[in-house]
């Protein structure tokens, strides 16, 4: 399915969401979370150019006018995955690009522009980083390294995140917080991170991520049990193919204990 | 006291530094303490040519062979800030190189060799990265991104690391971890984040960037009180003129309610 033109149209994106220099920054619903210009015309240039290649699917997308996930055909979007990095110039931020087919992700597309790097996948086809297969490293929990999101908008998660940065420091080599859901699990996919989780993940983050992991020979899932779904935000987990069981075991051990 | 032949001298320190591409890894007394080849290797250069530069100043290494931090001047040198990273190809290490007098950090200089950015202050000249004057930002704690380390080897203090991400997400933009706490600091002295803790942090990861820091607008201290010290590791904190009290006090006061 994903061929030169989607990769082109992910490119000509990246060149987008870069020229934006002087950003006109409003603030959204929640805490932390910025709505540039840059991100609405990446959304606009994405909805546009990708319907022009699968004209049949339907779209949606992080910015607003969000439709309902469907059996059909869907591309899922994150425009700027780590919109607070790229606000503050910190060179951590990815458009994320993923492909739903009766409600499960069947495709996915990380772009990092910084880098020039699109990691992407199909399912059965295994996972790349640009033209080089990539795959989950073989590192036990106690040789890992975790990265996590902080659900920066639902702060009655904070101290179960604090919780879950206790736990597992001394059962892990150590943790990551890069601020790019969408990055943290393609550092996964490469091996060089173990795994990643966030108590609260919309599906726009993990969409085409998820493929990428899977393809590379990852998991992902809930953290309460069975598959990530891709209608409404979940407590997420991924892992490679050792981690993936202990962490999400432990993490949902806290969910059991500690879940506001 | 800086000038282009130290600049020289860490430019080939860090090709020396991305030279190595077999690591071979051996463990040194703690968690998650990757020492290489590589890192012992920058080391032993750096205080050849250094000394060749400064001939007159002691030398006190991450590495081995540690000296008494004295009054005399004195060389304090992180060969591989960030090691876990560079063991693991995630582009985010550092060398750091400060130098201090009467036990007071007066220069410093820290070389991100990914980015070719050699980040520098002397006292009362300034902060520089590269050739650009670098600033603290404006941002109170609200909007806040702050920087935390992890204190890999002393688990007894894992709790108050997560206590201490509970106690901050809600009152500030987000936290980041990236593994280098010398680049962590640059980020605060380029404006790009607001602050930096970890409970436990050694000399050799903050003399060079405190004296950065400090230069480019911003504070470094102790979280229990009073200014950094340099010859023991101390729970450090930094951050920018409007974030430094506030995150210092909202530390102390986990210290004083939680400590191990």
């Amino acid at each position: 399915m994903l061929n030169d033109a989607f990769f082109q149209v992910l490119r000509e994106a990246g060149d987008l969401m870069l020229s934006y220099e002087n950003l006109s920054i409003h603030w959204k619903d929640g805490h932390a979370n910025f709505v540039t210009e840059a991100d609405e015309a990446v959304q606009s240039f994405l909805q546009e150019r990708l319907h022009a290649l699968l004209p049949s699917a339907a779209f949606l997308g992080e910015e607003g006018g969000k439709t309902i996930l469907t059996d059909e055909l869907t591309i899922i979007v994150d425009p700027i995955d780590g919109t607070t990095n790229y606000y503050r110039n910190r060179c951590a931020s990815a458009i994320s690009v993923g492909i739903t087919a009766e409600k499960k992700p069947v495709a996915g597309m990380v772009l990092d522009p910084y880098r020039q790097r699109i990691y992407h996948a199909e399912k059965g086809c295994g996972a790349y980083c640009n033209d080089a297969p990539i795959h989950v490293s073989d590192f036990p929990m106690e040789r890992a390294l975790i990265e996590f999101g902080s659900s920066p908008y639902r702060t009655e998660l904070n101290a179960l995140t604090g919780l879950s940065v206790a736990a597992l420091l001394p059962r892990t080599a150590d943790l990551r917080r890069s601020g790019s859901a969408a990055l943290d699990l393609c550092n996964v996919a490469c091996g060089i991170s173990e795994g990643l989780f966030e108590w609260d993940l919309q599906p726009w983050d993990h969409c085409a991520a998820s493929v990428i992991v899977e393809e590379a020979g990852g998991r992902c899932g809930c953290i309460t049990g069975g598959d990530a779904v891709y209608d409404h935000s979940i407590p997420f987990v991924a892992g490679n193919a050792i981690c993936f069981e202990p962490l999400r075991e432990l993490l949902n051990g806290l969910w059991i204990t500690h879940h506001p």
